[in-house]
C-alpha cells in the first residue's frame, strides 16, 4: 500500500437503529485497511453522540452536524484528519453532503441511489470532475468476484453476442404499510421527500440496471414500465416491471418489487448470447452458470485456481479458498478496499491500478438517477420512452 | 371405470420423426386404460403404414389419411371402432382435422395451439358444443399434481389477493436457424404456413397463459408485448417478453423464448398474494414452494399423506409413493386418463366426476388462440393492447 | 423388433392394494411393446379375478394360483401365451415362482432382492443357465440414463484410479411400527419369514451396493457393519451403515435406512477417482455432476446432443428431449424394455444387441443376496468380515 | 460494552503466505470490538517485521518471537496491551504458546485442533482453571446463526429421541502431494511433527466431532474407524471413514476426506430424531431445512423475525437481514465477538451473559483431541473401540 498507513474515513448518517451504516462500517473494517475517526451519525446531535460513544471514537471527533464535521476536519493534518467521507445518510441527504465534501477536498463514497434528482446527479459529476475528486457509490452487487468473472466472459465475448437480459430484483419485505407503523427503514423508503420519486427503482431496482451494464457494458436504449403501488397508502411505488431494448440489439426484462411476499433479496441476472449464457444470484453468490450450447453446464466456483487464467480480477476480490463462502458483507468491502486502494494512492501520489479503480462512479450514479426517472416517466405514460444517456464525464 | 372394457384411439400425425406423437401415445399407453387402434400417421401413406407397422397395428387400420380413418372408422361397430382421435399434427392441420372428428361424432384429443386462427377456434367451441363432443387439449403441463396444488391452494386463499404473477418459458433450442438445415422439429414450428402467425407464443408462450390462468383463475385484460426475432431468416419471433394485467389487478410479467441458449424447457410460475406466494418449475416438478409472511419456506411434495388434506386432486393425479418422482409423460397422462374416463363415462351414459373433468377444454383452446394473436398485435403495434375475451360457451 | 408382434406376459403378484405390482405394469405398458395377457394376482383367488378384471384382463387368464397360470399358458401357443413372466411378490415368493416358471421355458422379470436365501439364489443362477432363460432383475436404479452416463465415465477413465464411493439410500417411512397397525407395505417388509434376514439392507441397500458396482464395475472385498432396529417391537433392522473396501482399493461408505424421517427415496452415490468425481440423486435423476480437479464443476443433463459421443447407451435409454425430464417409471420401463427386446430376440431366434443386454441378471441377484446375509452376519457380530463372492456363472 | 474500550489483541502465526492467520484478522476486525496491536506472525523475524509492517502495526509491538511477544506485553499497562493472544499457527505450537500465555494471564484465541497430545490438552484445561482464563477454540462452524438455531430444536425436543447423525466433511484439495511441491498448507498439515498423529481427522473430522456434539449435545461411546491414506508417500491420512454410537443410543456416520476430488469445504450434518430431522450445509449456510414426519420440508433462513421466538441466540449471531447472506467470516467473527465480549466483561469485573458464553473452550479442545487419537486408534487396530471420556474440568 503506497500510503504507508491506515485510511481515514468519516461517516455521515448510520445513527442508531440505521441498517446500511453498520453495513458500511464492517465493510470498512474487513480488511483492516482503514479506521473510521470521526462520524456525523444523526442531524440529532445526542445520537450522534451515542454512536460514537458506542463505536469508541475519540468524543472531539464526534459531530452533531455534517457540516460541522466537514469544517473541522478540514482543519486537521493530513494523515490525522479524515481522508474520506462514508455517505450512509436517506437518499435526500446524499448530495448536499457530497458536494460540501467534494469543496471541502475530501473523498466520497456515497451509497445509492446517488441523489433525488438528475440535476443534482450532473453537479456532483461536474463537481468530482473539478475537484479532482475519487467518488464511489455503493453499487455493491458489483462487488461480487463471481459477477466480476462473469463481466470477464463477457468481454472475452464467451457469450457471442448478446441477445437477451433477463435482471430481476423482487423482495417482499414492504408487503404490507409498515410505514404506517412507523417502521424506520420503511419510512423513509416511502417517502418522497427523503427517497425521490420512487421506492423500489430508486431502491432496489437501480442495483438491478447496474448489474446488468456492469456485466454487459450495455446502455438502456429505450424501455416500456409497468408501476404500481399495491399497498394501500403508500405513496410511492413497490413493484415494477419493465421491457428494455439495450443498445447493440439485446433485449430483456428487469423488474423489480416490494411486495413479492416470500422473496428476501433476491437479486438474479440471467444474460443469454447467441453462443452462451450465464446465470448469477445474490443468494448463491460464490457460483456462475455458464451454459454453453451443446456442453454440458458448468459452475464456476470463487477461489479456485481455474479462474486464475479466465478472471485475475475475480481472484483479486476474493479473500478466501473455494468452499469457503464470501457473501454480502465481503463483496461490500471490495468496493471500499478498491475505492480506498485509490485513494490511498491518489494520497501518495501514485496512479491506482487497473484493479483499484474497480468501483462505481459517480457517473455511474447520474446514470442510476437518469434511470429511475426514466422509469418511472414510462409507468406514468404507460408507453414505451426513449431511455439513451450520457451523464457529464461519461 | 363404468364403461366394462378400454378405451380405443386413433391417432392423426405422430409418424416417424415426429415428437409428441410418441409423447401422446406413452401418455395414453401408461395407465392402460386405453389402445392405439388406428392411425393416419402422416400424409405420406408410405410412412404411415410403417409407423403402423412399427406400432405393430392392424394393417387394415393404418390409414392413408385422416379423411379415410374417420370415414372408415366410423363405419366399425362401437368397441371396435375408435372411441376417439388424438391429433398431433403441426398446427395448421388441428383445425381440419377436428373438425371432420366432431362431425362424425369422435371425442377428440388435440394439441396446442389448437388451430392458427381465431374464427377456427370459435368454430371448433360451437361444433364442440353442438355435437356433444368431450374435447380435450394438451396443455399438458396443468397435469402435474403439484399444478394442481396450487390451484388448490390459490382457490382456498393461503395467498390472499394475488398481486403479481411471474411466468416464464424459456427455451434455447432455436438458437440458430436449424430450420435452414432442414429440422423438421423446427421447419414446422418456424413456417407460418404450418404454425400461423406466432413461433414462440405459440408453441409455449400459450402454454405460460394457460398454466398462469389455470393456478390463479384469473384471465389478462392487458397487455403489452415486445416481440422479436433474433435469428436472421427466421420468418416468426423467436424471442417474446410481456407486461401484463390481469382482471382484478393483479400484474405480472409472462415470457417465452426460443433462443435463450443453455436454458432447456424452464416453465416457471410465481404467484404473489398479499399472504403468501408459490413457486413451481416444470424442471422440477415435483415441488411445490410456498413462502408464508414470517414462516419458514415450505416445500411440498408429491405423494405425501398431508397432501390428502390440502388437495385430494392432487392426490389422484400421482401414481407414486413420495420420492418415487413422476415427471413429463406422468403429468401428459393425466390430461389423457381425465379425458379418457370423461369419454368412458359419456360412453357409459354416466356422469363423468369433477376429477375426470379436470383437463383443459375447447375454451381453454380458444382463450390461447386469442392471447397470441394479441401479443403479436401488442408487439407490431408497440402498445399496451386491450387482451379482454371469452370464447363461445364460456 | 425382431419378432413382428408385442410380447405378452403374466404377472404374479400385484394385487389390489400393492405398490410394486403397479409399477411393473406401467414400467412395461410405456413403449407400447409389450401386453399384459395373464396373471396371478394375489393368493386369493377372489381378490386375483377382481384385478384382472380392473385390468380389463381376458377373465380365463386370470388365474387363482401361479401354479396354474404357468400350467394353463404353458399349453397355450406361442404368440398366444405368455412370453414371460413379472414376479412382483413379496420377497419369499420369488424363489418357487421363478424356479417353477424357469423349469416351464417362461422368461423372467423378478423384483428384487431375487431371494431370501442364498442357496435359493444360486440355484436361480443354476436353473436359468441350464433352461436358457432370460432373466432380468428390477433393480430398476440403474436404468436411468444419467446412471448409464456415469458407468460409461468411469469405464472411458475419466475419474481416473476409483478411490472413494459414497453411496446412501435414506428412507423415513417406517419410523413408526406401521407394521403394527397393519400396513401392507410394512408388514411384509418387517416379517423375517416374508422379507427373509434383513429389512433395510434387503429392501434398498441391495439397490445401493447395485448401483455402485454398476456404475464402478467394484465388488465389495470387505465390509464392516453397524445394524440397528430403531422402532421398538420391530423384528428386522431399519437402520444400517457400512464401512466398505472394494476390489483394487477404493473404499467407502454405504448405508440405508428406514427410519431416517423426512427422507424420501433418496438414493445418492457420489464416486471419487483421482482425477474427477461424479454425484448422482435418484430424486434429481435427469442430472449428472461431474467435478474434475481445476475446472468448474460439469452438470450433464439427459437428452443432450452432447451425449452422443460420451454415452450412446445413455441416450438409447432416454425417451425425451432436454428439459422433458424422465422418472422413475421410465427407469424402470428401461429394464423392462432392454429385458424384453433381449427376449424378443432370443425368441426369433436372433442375437440381442449389446443395447438390450443391458439390465440387471441372475447373478446380479445372487451379489445381492450374499450382499444382504454378509452385512447382517458383520452387524451380528461386530468385525469387518470378508465379503468376496463370486456366483455360479458369474 | 462494560469495558468502554476496544480490546487489544496479539497474533503468533498468521505471517505471510498463512491462511488461517489472515481469517482470524478478518474476524476479529469486522464488529469494530477489538484492535490487533501485536504480533510475532513467524519464527522467522524477518517475516514477522514484514508482516507486521504491512498491517500498519507499531514496528515496536511486532515481535521476533512469542516469547518475546508475551514477555514484553507483560509488562505495558492494562489498555495498552494486548488483552489476549490469537494462536494461528500449525497445530504443534499450539501449546507451548498457549501455555505461556495463560502463565502470563493472558487470555487465549486458538485454533483447532488444540494440540497434538492429549496431556498437552488436559494440561491446558488444567491451566485455564487455575489461572481463570478465558479460552476460545476456533470452531468456527458453530458460529453459524443457523447452527446455533439447530441447537435450540434439538434442546426445545423438536426432533424428538435423536437416533441417527450424519456427519460429513469432504474436501478434494489434498488429492495429489501437493506437499512434495513445497505447498505451504500441504507441508504442514500431512507433516507428523507440525500435525500430530493425524491430518484429515485432525484437521476437519474434528470440526466434524464439534458440530455434530454442539447441535445434539451428545458425545461419543465407541466408533470404528476406517483409517485410509491415498496418496503415494503421504506419511499421515487423508481419508477417514466412522462408523459412531452415541450416549444415549444414536448412531451414525461420521466421515472426512481430503481426496474427495471437486469436494470443497463441504461440511454437512443431518440429524434424525423420532419426530423429526434437520440438515445443515456449510456451503449454504443460512438455511437449515427441517423435516417433520407428514408435513412440508421446512427451510428457515438466517434474519427473519420468525427466528426471534424460536432461537434468540441465532438471531444475536446474524448481522444482516435475510436474503443478506453471511458466510465464513462473519460465522468466524461470531466466535470472536462473543469470546471478546466474555474477556471484556471479566476484564471489567462483570459476569459475561449467556449469550456472550457462547463459544468452543478448552475442554471442547480436549475432547477434540481425544476423538482424533480415538479414531486413529480404531484404524489402526480395525476394530471398535471405546471413545468415552471427559477432559479436566468437563
Amino acid at each position: 500500500m503506497p500510503l504507508g498507513r491506515k485510511l481515514n474515513y468519516g461517516m455521515v448518517g448510520g445513527g442508531p437503529g440505521a441498517f446500511i451504516g453498520a453495513v458500511h462500517r464492517m465493510a470498512a473494517a474487513l480488511d483492516g485497511e482503514m479506521n473510521l475517526v470521526a462520524g456525523a451519525f444523526s442531524s440529532d446531535p445526542e445520537k450522534s453522540r451515542a454512536q460514537g460513544e458506542a463505536l469508541h471514537l475519540d468524543p472531539s471527533r464526534v459531530y452533531g452536524s455534517y457540516q460541522e464535521m466537514i469544517e473541522k476536519e478540514s482543519r486537521l493534518p493530513e494523515g490525522e484528519r479524515m481522508d474520506f467521507i462514508s455517505i450512509v445518510t436517506p437518499n435526500h441527504v446524499h448530495f448536499p453532503v457530497a458536494k460540501m465534501a467534494i469543496e471541502a477536498g475530501f473523498h466520497v463514497v456515497c451509497d445509492k441511489p446517488m441523489t433525488t434528482t438528475l440535476e443534482d446527479a450532473e453537479e456532483l459529476c461536474r463537481l468530482v470532475d473539478r475537484h479532482g475528486i475519487v467518488f464511489a457509490l455503493t453499487h455493491n452487487y458489483t462487488g461480487y468476484p463471481m459477477v466480476k468473472l462473469a463481466r470477464e466472459m463477457v468481454r472475452q465475448g464467451k457469450l457471442g453476442t448478446i441477445r437477451k437480459i433477463v435482471v430481476e430484483y423482487p423482495q417482499g419485505w414492504l408487503y404490507k404499510p409498515f410505514e404506517a407503523e412507523g417502521a424506520k427503514q420503511a419510512v423513509w423508503r416511502t417517502d418522497p421527500k427523503q427517497a425521490g420519486v420512487s421506492s423500489a427503482v430508486g431502491d432496489i431496482g437501480t442495483h438491478a440496471e447496474n448489474l446488468a451494464r456492469y456485466i454487459t457494458g450495455l446502455r438502456i436504449e429505450r424501455l416500456c414500465a409497468d408501476i404500481t403501488t399495491f399497498v394501500p397508502g403508500r405513496q410511492l411505488e413497490d413493484d415494477a416491471n419493465m421491457l428494455v431494448h439495450y443498445e447493440g440489439g439485446a433485449r430483456g426484462i428487469l423488474y423489480c418489487s416490494q411486495i413479492s411476499v416470500g422473496e428476501e433479496n433476491n437479486l438474479t441476472i440471467r444474460v443469454y448470447g447467441s453462443e452462451a449464457s450465464l446465470k448469477w444470484r445474490q443468494e448463491a453468490p460464490n457460483y456462475l452458470h455458464v451454459r454453453y450450447v451443446d456442453q454440458p453446464e458448468q459452475i464456476y466456483k470463487h477461489g479456485n485456481d481455474y479462474l486464475d487464467a479466465v478472471s485475475p480480477i475475480a481472484q483479486h476480490n476474493s479473500r478466501l479458498p473455494f468452499g469457503h463462502h464470501e457473501a454480502f458483507i465481503e463483496a461490500f468491502a471490495n468496493v471500499y478496499r478498491n475505492a480506498g486502494r485509490t485513494i490511498a494512492a491518489r494520497l501518495a501520489g501514485e496512479e491506482p491500478s487497473a484493479f483499484d479503480l474497480d468501483f462505481p462512479t459517480v457517473q455511474d450514479g447520474a446514470i442510476g438517477v437518469h434511470f429511475i426517472h426514466t422509469a418511472i416517466e414510462s409507468g406514468r405514460k404507460g408507453t414505451w420512452v426513449d431511455a439513451r444517456y450520457t451523464p457529464p464525464g461519461g
